[in-house]
């Protein structure tokens, strides 16, 4: 009698979890280590010092009945100006505060996105490979998600396959980029690509497509590589947004929505954002973190740790003769499997206590996942097993 | 081509943020000190000196990568913990921390519980007078709200009438006791005829009803009243508690979801509150807050000080002539209106200044309601000003 839906969504753990419930088991048999654990996103880089210097700040100033009160739904109205100031200086949009909605992360704000605009028959284009819960969080929305294949060479947006499945049906696209779990940061000319796509079909088909940015990567990226700010390419854009990643708190659920103040319809779909919060339970953003960003929002974690640990794995794995797409953001190397079944390399990889993620609940098989926000000694000290992992298939 | 039915409830204002911003112009207009504001239940008593301290504690403990990760989706194994090892001392529930799912507030605990359970067609009872979002989740959720009128003289709960009321489509009963927004506690005999009508019913229907406990403002009740736990009372019990009365955190979004042990389907109701989180968007309850309640699991704000508004506000306002409810626990005050129409009452009541929530969206026409977490001084210099309104209908 319960909702079948929802109890298989509880049992059936994602297969990232599973693994990393192995390699919690497995450490305790032969000692942590001993395991080098790819498994999860989780930043192993502190929040820069001026969070928990703000933290101290806040609950000194004494008036701790304003400081975790409710705020207003959609935040703390100094907050949102904040962040509103930051997106128009940093990116040269227009966006005032009233665009702006604090969320609870970049999860709440996909979520609560997805339930403004989705109506019964939508469905939701990802291109692959894909974070895993799109589909969840488009499904409970009520929609179907409908999935893009890259091209399998440098898995970049495949424009051409992507015009074939934009229909009327078609509510909204979602890009994820730096992407997890590629670490590709999509060029320019294929955002341009997409988005002259999606100008096209909306004037064809006579109503908004809205293009969804989900961008909790957005800083991490390396060299001189350029993420471009959709709202500058595509009228119609909504920016999901989370600070997880950039500043390391990816338990505090802390992030935004920002509507395009280009939308042809942004006051209504602000409205109908604000809706879909309250009808999904979200009363207002974690208060005390709203205001910690708003005094940490022009700080980052220190990103050069990445940068280092991308380039230690990706020259030491294709030193060894993987064959790895080379990551310009985020803390994701994708490695060609060197046999069609990822599933069975990954097997493989314990036997060696490495613990990697198939591809193929981010839409590409033949792949696998190694999350690399690791310390830099599991990556040094896990050359040999990676080493021996190859040579099976020589 | 959004959703109309998000569109609709993110712009129709609840009526009681209605009334709040009508006070916030209004106190622009001639000083906050000259406005009574009764609409908002935003705690007005701070935190107890344990939650700034376990605060600096925790940032001060050097790990914050740990402290701001993300906990698994139930939450922290420790914090779980120690919220079951609570929750069976004091209540005598042999509960484990594996029935503990850690949320981000009531508001989040409802949204989640019910996501679980609600399959088309189903209907949720409530008991008038009743918190107004419970339409909304439960709507958003896909039941239908059926509401329970309770007895004139005392508003407790009709159990003839709600016998009645109990179909096979009922999925649920919803509880809050005690009551926003009359401030009621539900007596023990009337808690036993409810489960009584329960258990009959889930026999004749050969499925369970469950029963689901708002209950957010346990610790806030006055004199010797005792709220009974009604996991002692009923086996398919879910309780959905919030830190944010008792700890008055209400913008930090911490509370949790208890899962009875003795639920016929435990294991499998609690996996569908995992998936129905997970469909939501919740990755997991704010880490840093998850911790505090570990730290401060005994602690409450000073809720002395709401039984001095309580008696204050009830005894000035029956000595002027008001027919009141007398509130055993929370900290609302319901008053019957002097003529039938409770919007129109509030209109006049305006006319001195004073603002008062009608109790319509509560179920209850005829009634206002008066939120009385406010300064001690703000009851007293109202009293002119509830003696010019009752004046007027003499």
């Amino acid at each position: 009698m319960l909702s079948q839906e929802m109890m298989k969504l509880g049992k059936v753990r994602s297969v990232i979890r599973d693994i990393f419930e192995y390699g919690k088991k497995r450490a305790a048999e032969i000692g942590a280590e001993n395991i080098f654990d790819f498994s999860l996103g989780n930043p192993s880089i502190p929040a820069p010092p001026e969070v928990d210097l703000a933290i101290k700040e806040l609950t000194e100033s004494g008036n701790t009945v304003a400081l975790h009160g409710y705020t207003s739904a959609p935040g703390d109205p100094l907050v949102r100006q904040t962040v509103a100031n930051h997106i128009a200086t940093k990116f040269g949009v227009p966006i005032t505060a009233d665009s702006i909605y604090m969320t609870a992360g970049a999860a709440a704000s996909l979520c609560i996105t997805l339930k403004a605009m989705v109506v019964v028959g939508d469905e939701v284009i990802a291109f692959a490979p894909f974070f895993p819960e799109y589909k969840v969080f488009a499904e409970a929305a009520g929609a179907k998600l409908v999935v893009s294949k890259p091209f399998p060479t440098d898995l970049q947006i495949d424009t051409d396959l992507f015009q074939t499945l934009v229909t009327p049906a078609t509510k909204a696209v979602i890009i994820n980029s730096p992407n997890n779990p590629s670490g590709v940061v999509y060029r320019e000319d294929t955002i341009k690509k997409v988005c002259a796509i999606l100008c096209a079909k909306s004037e064809e088909y006579g109503h908004p497509i809205y293009l969804i940015s989900d961008e909790p990567y957005r800083e991490l990226v390396y060299g001189d590589v350029r993420v471009p700010y959709l709202m500058n390419y595509y009228q119609n854009t909504i920016v999901c947004y989370s600070y997880s990643k950039a500043l390391s708190l990816p338990g505090e659920r802390i992030g935004y929505i920002a509507v395009s103040p280009q939308s042809e319809d942004a006051k209504d779909l602000f409205a109908a954002i604000a809706g879909a919060g309250r009808a999904l339970g979200y009363v207002c953003a974690p208060a005390l973190f709203q205001k910690v960003i708003a005094k940490c929002i022009d700080a980052t974690s220190d990103i050069r740790a990445y940068a280092k640990n991308r380039d230690a794995i990706y020259n030491g794995l294709t030193a060894l003769g993987y064959n790895c797409i080379k990551p310009d953001g985020a803390f994701y190397l994708f490695v060609k499997s060197p046999e069609p079944d990822a599933y069975a390399f990954c097997e493989k990889a314990k036997k060696f206590e490495l613990l990697l993620v198939p591809g193929d609940d981010f839409g590409c098989p033949g792949y696998v996942r190694i999350a690399y926000c690791v310390n830099p000694s599991l990556i040094q000290r896990s050359m040999p097993s990676f080493a021996n992992l190859i040579g099976l298939y020589k």
